[in-house]
């Protein structure tokens, strides 16, 4: 039995970190705040008797030893950064989820065949350097390190600056080839409303969806708002909105399962009386069928090339980040579902929504996740919400996940 | 016979304080280049025998005394700021059009009976401070001095704390009443393409077209890109996106005159897999009925809530500036039909698409203003170009104009 009310205690001591008025996070990748949050975490962990290592993408390891230290750890965790306006629990449940499994083997004096490891992933929220999970994705040899660190925020910073400016650079290799993992299981927040709609406290998560990422810049030619004929216009802005439309609409064509957003938009100049000559943005899309992720790629490139010459405009379009839906590992996922059965806990089985580390671990370990609802399904949010009796539903599933694993 | 090579020198001069790589100028309101341009122009005038005064709004007043001190001044001026990406000549041009004005009369000594005075109006593009002419418009009396010097830019940085660090900002009262005007002219270049279509040296400005500025805010709800279904989303970047093609089908509705325009746009929290919460955007139309402004006004309205409606966000719709087409006075007018027939410069009547200081100005002194064209009607951007010819010969219509009223 874990300890529900020392979990929800260190998520909100860890919450204070990157406070928002609104009652949020924000605690960006790299930032002398996420130093914080990851300093606090290395120190529970200590204090829980854990080695700590951390890797040359800043990936934290916290380890308890097992009766076979030879043994590849059963590994669990998630991400300490935020989104800019974003939520106590996403990515930090998985994170404080994992140190309560450790107190709680602590607690109970409990020694497993298997090391345990809880890890902490640099960058996940893809928010201050895109894309999403790079670190996790160098870890797991999907992206070469020189690529993760050289990933820019938006003032033209770069990962690896700003790892060693608050002290995460690590010595160690940042892959699964010199650190094997016995098996992942990764804990978060669902951030979408269907367990909460269909009340139920545990999402069994069998496969996550599909995502591609692009970035578009349409440049067309700054003008002045007054004496330009509209005739005569090439206006970057108009172009951007307008596909900012057509992506909803390729999202609507393949609801309800598809997810399509414009999340980031920078027009230039941006002064009110000059018509805008440039505009940067991002697409999203996600499906957990690759066939229409393929499709709705086609679709908009098909609409951006329409839109662009209807107005003029040249076009830079690039997709930054695929990665194809992913299948959990049957014995993991079957380890969750006995968890689960343990705990008497109402459930069902789901596809995430969203990315998550354990996405890119699932290619070189056995993987599954474990979902908790959280209120009105809102994510990505200041007002992100959990009860406390599903938190520590989650972590009792994580624990008797992670047992069965590291005594198998 | 005004000296075209030394105001084009000056010109040239002006335009090395912000200039850009592209071979634009970006001179902010109020920003440290700003102040240089602005110790400049006062240097000429000092050299040029003037006298100096500046008041409350950092408008600037350089005077070469006439015969008779008692006569109120005949003025010509324009501004010294430019946009984020501005060229060389957009309101420098009046400005130093002025400064030729005052080393022509000096060259020829020659004794006006009224005064001559050239103004600097202060953030005449409402770039960096929202409206434009917003100094030229305290001076008229539009707006009171409170309201001007309080004006924010994106940083929370007013007008008035920027006049002070700057140090433009003078004892004296913004005001008309009083600093009475003679009569005021303003050369600039056209910003539009008509006078260069037609091969016309000179635009005789008889009207200026009316504006209506917007700030619009849509709040929806921020959630996560990945597990928040379509059918569940209140995407703030959707809306605005609706009312930017909206905005344009306004204008194009009132087509060939009319303009519409966003030119601003800050979406929030602007991560890439975050749907956006909230975007803050800008509308600008154009007309020369006020007719039809109000007409535009009305269409407005009803797309942004029809569109707000549709997706369920809340909207904020401030006009933060509004005035009526302008009509220039008739003697003012003439003096510079006279002055364009004396140089015997091809020409053509035309209505502002712009707004200038002399729109403000015309409320409360006769007035009226020169156009030469600029290459491609382009402006607003780095690229803005004009010939040498064309400088010259606004600038010897802008002094027989102001000779035939300052003798009057
Ligand atoms: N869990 C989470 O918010 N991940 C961020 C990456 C994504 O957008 O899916
Ligand atoms: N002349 C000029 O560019 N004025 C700025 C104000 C406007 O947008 O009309």
């Amino acid at each position: 039995k874990i300890n529900g009310q020392r979990l929800w205690d260190s998520l909100m001591e860890m919450a204070k970190i990157g406070a928002t008025e609104k009652g949020g996070v924000c605690r960006l990748a790299l930032t002398d705040l996420d130093r914080q949050g990851r300093d606090l975490f290395v120190q529970w962990c200590k204090e829980a008797g854990c080695s700590i290592r951390v890797d040359r993408m800043g990936n934290i390891f916290a380890r308890r030893e097992g009766r076979n230290p030879a043994l590849p750890p059963i590994m669990t965790g998630s991400h300490l950064d935020s989104q800019p306006t974003g939520g106590r629990f996403d990515g930090v449940y998985g994170v404080l989820a994992g140190v309560e499994v450790l107190r709680t083997l602590n607690d109970l004096g409990y020694e497993t065949e298997a090391p345990v490891e809880v890890a902490v992933w640099t960058n996940e929220e893809g928010s201050r350097f895109a894309p999403a999970m790079v670190a996790s994705g160098v870890f797991a040899g999907v992206f070469d390190v020189d690529y993760g660190l050289s990933r820019k925020d938006q003032d033209g910073k770069t990962m690896g600056e700003e790892l060693a400016r608050i002290g995460y650079a690590g010595p160690d290799d940042a892959s699964y080839k010199s650190h094997p993992v016995g098996a992942y299981f990764e804990a978060h927040i669902e951030q979408g409303p269907i367990l909460e709609a269909e009340d139920k406290t545990i999402g069994v998560v069998t496969d996550a969806q599909g995502q591609r990422w692009y970035e578009l810049t349409f440049t067309g030619v700054e003008s002045h708002a007054g004496p330009t004929p509209m005739s005569r216009r090439k206006d970057a802005l108009l172009g951007a909105a307008r596909v900012v439309d057509a992506v909803n609409r390729i999202g609507l064509a393949h609801a309800p399962v598809a997810c399509a957003t414009v999340g980031m938009m920078n027009v230039y100049p941006n002064s009110r009386n000059v018509i805008p000559g440039r505009v940067f943005f991002t697409v999203d899309f996600r499906h957990p069928s690759d066939d229409v992720l393929a499709e709705m790629d086609k679709e908009l490139r098909a609409e951006v090339d329409r839109i662009a010459g209807e107005i003029g405009l040249q076009v830079e379009l690039e997709q930054i980040f695929y990665y194809k839906p992913v299948k959990f590992e049957a014995s993991c996922v079957e380890a969750v579902r006995k968890g689960v059965a343990e705990g008497g806990f109402s459930n069902r089985d789901m596809v995430s929504g969203a990315g998550h580390d354990a996405c890119y671990l699932a290619g070189v370990a056995p993987t599954a996740m474990i979902f908790v609802p959280c209120i009105d399904g809102i994510s990505h949010n200041e007002v992100e919400d959990a009860k406390p009796e599903w938190i520590a539903a989650g972590c009792e599933v994580l624990l008797h996940a992670m047992l069965q694993k590291a005594n198998e």
